[in-house]
């Protein structure tokens, strides 16, 4: 899934740039306290979803991302690795792309 | 936020890959049903996060981008551009980084 980019915003980098904006917060603040935001930032993403501008259901999502980037960074988590042990190969269901799982079953 | 590299996964290479493994899928589905299985997905972290293995909540975490990646393709939202007009001068509350918001507030 990688590729040789100029200046895309990689997942590594991203969790970078959370680390160095909120860590000392972040890891005072602990991961079960930090999941409570991620949490409320999730629902916020619901509403905007439901009937919010493109410009705020985009805004929530990167709100997402961050407190995602920040869980990760608490846990010791690389969401790059995770990705690409995940999705690295294929669909992980069925190991294809595109995916040929049935649709009502979870991939 | 952006940053030469070589072979990191980016938000876009990751939307991109989603949207070839199941773009027509996520298409159909729409995306209200879409934000259903995210929030599986979601619940399925907060198991991880409280009991689960690194592994286990490394992968639950690469769902919950995937599935987040499958909401930005339905919506035409590019995950990037949100991120860095978010995040990408600073923390949004007081514009910096290290961030010098008050813990208990929002940021």
């Amino acid at each position: 899934m990688g590729e040789p980019n100029e200046g895309g915003v990689t997942l590594r980098a991203l969790q970078r740039t959370i680390e160095a904006m909120y860590g000392a917060k972040d890891a005072a603040r602990g991961d079960a306290a930090t999941f409570l935001w991620l949490t409320e930032e999730f629902g916020e993403l619901a509403t905007a979803l439901r009937s919010g501008s493109q410009e705020e259901l985009a805004l929530e999502m990167a709100d997402v991302l961050a407190w995602l980037a920040t869980l990760a960074n608490i846990r010791g988590i690389d969401l790059e690795d995770a990705v690409n042990r995940k999705y690295g190969l294929g669909c992980p269901g069925c190991g294809k792309s595109p995916c040929t799982c049935d649709p009502a079953e979870k991939p």
